[in-house]
């Protein structure tokens, strides 16, 4: 078990695919297991350059898929890794047993018993999928604790974080600062909003990431979901953790401690740089990607989020505030409305409607148990589904066809 | 020896009595003694209020002035404290026995021999007397080796660093970025600056400090004299520091990693913040200091310096690459420029000239002894005394009289 023999839990998205172009820059990285949902022909590429031990699949149909690409690429039956599939699969990737490393980074609530699994097992975590720290944040740590294993957050903002604090002790944190671009509808009214079609909502001005991650960052849920998860990771309370808008994403966010000093961590935006970090910490490695050129970033501006236009922001601080079962649900929730409103069900703002109905009408129960938690994700889809097949635009969806 | 029994040299001036302020906001420092140049009526005031066992004044007619201050206030002979002079006298106060920490805080090179007692005395020196560093760079950081004696920084750039490196390891940095807020004179042409007047030379856009310091920002000088400074703190060569124009002066510098990151420091411009964390470091205290407020910031530039319009950075590169004693006699010449553009001698260009020619015909010697330093120090002065003498507007000025 060590830290660069690493096993990626979501390697066909966005940050697996970085995380393999980390590996193969470092050069001694060991890429043991991998997993994915259904893109069979990316797994293929990947197994063919990196050569798993084993390989997990969305399910048996992507596996038998897999098999087909493979064969289709001249690799032998006896050369094949082992293939698995569904939840299982993932679990398996996420406790390797020589394994030191799992990159959690799939979309979305699947990833959170793999990585629970992995945490158990007491493997560093390179924690990409926040959703998990979302919806167990006491589980996972709590684990954690018990195992050991480290949580390193690949996030940008998190990751950031953890590099401002390298040298300093939580207790002597005023707050955190986590910065936000402000999505492309930062400048745009509600209506504007509320009237946004998918494509502008996937136009994200800074990053390039997946579309469930772009929707949560032009509604600003992405960011009230990283409030969540820096009151995990850091142990801080909601109210020590603020948010600033700062459109050009160079500096990626900042801790503010008791004596007034502010550390800033700023770069280029490009995750393989959180991934290499979480990969490599404590030491910090070369890498070729581009030096942020301040004389050349020209200016950085800041401003206050408007909550009002992105109300997902202040329901995520009442998700926290409320505490239990709650994020748990808002993150259920959300999952359930950003899908429906790239499936084109639901409008833009309505995903903010549906989170904070939900929100607002759970009572929260202790989230210290697997079941409990899955037990409010469960309910949080139902009830977001529900209120999704009520909406007026689904009506007017269905009318439609 | 603790190091909140503290001493001070320079404690009249700008850093000096901000020191106080920051240790009446402590409360749980001693200030032991104190030391100063002319002004008996400010450090009457001071002795009556923090009651140091050891008063240093510049001359035996300053001390005289001193006590009568004191007895026209009231202090009884019994209780006046030990009252010193001259350089002996300022040795005096930063060896003092029971003082832990040395506030290095006089203007230009007269706290040099006294700064340079304190290293060998094992003291933590906060450092606010850059020039010590510049001229004896190397005199100095190795007594600080063998002694024990830790050198923390004051200057708020070097602060910065010093935050900035907490938790990285040195051989992991890149660069060192620091910040200049490019002064008065950043947007004006060589002929506005050749012509500029003493105030408004004076007239720094960010920070409140002493004279000498404040016409250096105005050339630049300020900040070559910093990345001489820099390369003893941190240990590296004048093409791994660099300097960003960034007018605003909220990042205070930055540290760029191997790994491309970039970590900064920021906080709002008031020198009391890196006062307290040089005397309470590694702790870190709340004090009573405006947080800054990023929302209001609303924007952060930077630009890349101006060599040609600010030539004294470029010159200050030049000393550091010839090593030795070129630092030394860039900064005697410096302080007799300066003193002779404050008192109306030379023209604010001029200061470049008389330095850039010094360094350049300078053939530098080892710097590793007090009477090497020392000498060039003598020589230095002496050949800027003769350039100041043979220049035009000295002339003119003369005439004028």
């Amino acid at each position: 078990m060590h830290p660069r023999n690493i096993s990626i839990l979501g390697s066909t998205g966005s940050i697996g695919r970085n995380t393999l172009k980390v590996a193969k820059h470092l050069g001694d990285i060991a890429v043991s297991a991998i997993g994915a949902g259904q893109n069979a022909e990316l797994l293929a590429e990947q197994v063919s350059e990196f050569r798993p031990k084993l390989v997990a699949c969305g399910d048996a149909d992507c596996a038998q898929r897999l098999i087909g690409e493979l064969s289709r690429r001249g690799i032998l039956k006896e050369d094949l890794p082992e293939i698995v599939f569904g939840e299982e699969g993932l679990v398996q990737v996420a406790t390797m047993p020589e394994c030191g490393t799992v990159v959690s980074a799939t979309v979305g609530a699947i990833g959170f018993v793999p990585t629970l699994r992995a945490i158990e097992a007491g493997k560093r975590i390179a924690l990409a999928n926040k959703e998990t720290l979302v919806m167990a944040g006491e589980l996972m740590t709590s684990a954690a604790r018990q195992s050991g294993a480290e949580i390193l957050p690949v996030d940008s903002e998190h990751n950031a974080l953890h590099q401002c604090l390298r040298g300093e002790k939580l207790a002597e944190v005023k707050r955190l600062v986590l910065t936000a671009s402000g999505g492309p509808f930062r400048t745009k009214s509600r209506e504007e909003i509320a009237a946004a079609t998918i494509e502008e909502a996937l136009d994200h001005p800074t990053w390039d990431m997946g579309d469930k991650i772009t929707i949560d960052s032009a509604t600003l849920m992405n960011k009230g979901l990283e409030v969540i998860e820096a009151h995990w990771l850091f142990d801080l309370p909601g109210e020590r953790i603020d948010v600033v808008v700062h459109p050009q994403s160079v500096i990626h966010s900042m801790v503010e401690l008791v004596d007034g000093s502010v550390i800033a961590q700023m770069g280029v935006t490009d995750m393989k740089h959180a991934i290499q970090y979480a990969i490599t910490f404590p030491e910090r490695l070369p890498n070729p990607l581009p030096s942020l050129e301040l004389s050349s970033v020209s200016q950085l501006t800041f401003e206050a989020p408007d909550l009002e236009k992105f109300p997902n922001l202040a329901i995520a601080y009442r998700a926290l505030e409320k505490g239990g079962t709650a994020p748990a649900v808002l993150n259920a929730s959300n999952e359930i409305a950003v899908r429906a409103f790239l499936d084109g069900e639901i409008q833009l703002n309505e995903i903010a409607l549906i989170n904070g109905r939900l929100v607002d009408d759970h009572v929260p129960q202790t989230a210290d148990s697997l079941e409990s938690v899955l037990q409010a994700d469960r309910a949080g889809r139902a009830a977001a589904e529900e209120m999704v097949s009520r909406s007026e635009s689904a009506t007017a969806s269905i009318n439609r066809v």
